[in-house]
């Protein structure tokens, strides 16, 4: 049921330190990390989103030598994750893609290390994904300081954040899309078996 | 009770991808990552060990611009949690660390990919903690292709391996550092309100 579970890694409107709207740069490493927790836990496609054409670019490079090029033969586990990459422009084309997938429109649900009004926790997001299977579920990350508030406030729903054992919570977006693709992972899991 | 768990990042002796035994390069994101999970989840102190001195040299460095430098005040967050960090030529500081803070030896908890003898699943290791808490804990993670079976062996024990979905099991350190701090914490906040 996992096919139908995405992820997107939004680089605009991003927040930066001061709450004005950014653009941030695309990293190696965040294509890496969170395609590799992408494909660990069997999610259906992981999407890089970035307005700068320039930035795009960069990163179909980064997915090319680890697909077709040298680095596909130096290490076919990185090829074999970054199969679920699509570079988009924004969460339009995001939309498109997923709605020819699967002839629905996805559920957008914005991530946030801080709780807002529609706030939806892991076991309701899960009910929802075993309740409504044929509706494709896209999973927003925002990278910087964080989604911009007016994406989050556009998003069907925010997934609550995660707890820490204190008030500290500035977990890097790698760590926190590894936790939340685990942690869901694991509900489902569990969820079949009690059925 | 968390404060009495540690984890260490290894540098040598490391795997490559022809199971050679080799000296791993420091990553920046390798520090700040596991800090901020580390710091999220109330670990008491992250070990970045590598026997060679340039590379100490490099990650003290990094460490002062978040602390003391201009990074401090740019972002007090990684301050935080870069006060967590220390910089160790092995594991043989490590214990001595641990054992001034503690006055025991850590029990050595390895963490791989891969299945051991000496496997031991996360709700044994929280056992553990709540059996014995006045024994330290240090979890130890691989960078490259993972610890070198030689410290896998040598180490108390293995924590069983975070499952995927399938056989795909490619996790970054990163992410898998991540996963066990937050699977520990869930479980060991679960145990106490048990109880």
């Amino acid at each position: 049921m996992f096919d139908k579970l995405y992820a997107a890694l939004v680089h605009y409107p991003i927040r930066d330190k001061h709450d004005r709207a950014v653009a941030t740069a695309i990293t190696n490493l965040d294509i890496h990390d969170i395609a590799r927790s992408a494909r660990t836990f069997g999610l259906g496609g992981y999407f890089v989103v970035t307005p700068v054409k320039a930035q795009r670019w960069l990163a179909c490079r980064i997915i090319h030598h680890w697909s077709a090029g040298w680095g596909a033969t130096y290490n076919p586990n990185r090829k074999d994750a970054l199969s679920l990459v699509n570079i988009a422009p924004d969460l339009g084309h995001v939309a498109d893609v997923i709605e020819e997938r699967h002839g629905r429109q996805p559920l957008w649900v914005a991530t946030s290390a801080r709780r807002y009004p529609n706030t939806l926790s892991f076991e309701s997001l899960i009910d929802h994904i075993r309740n409504v299977p044929e509706q494709p579920v896209c999973l927003l990350f925002g990278t910087g300081w964080g989604l911009h508030p007016e994406l989050i406030l556009d998003a069907d729903h925010v997934l609550e954040p995660i707890a820490g054992v204190g008030p500290y919570n500035h977990l890097s977006v790698r760590a926190a899309a590894a936790i939340i693709f685990h942690r869901l992972a694991a509900l489902l899991t569990k969820a079949s078996e009690d059925n």
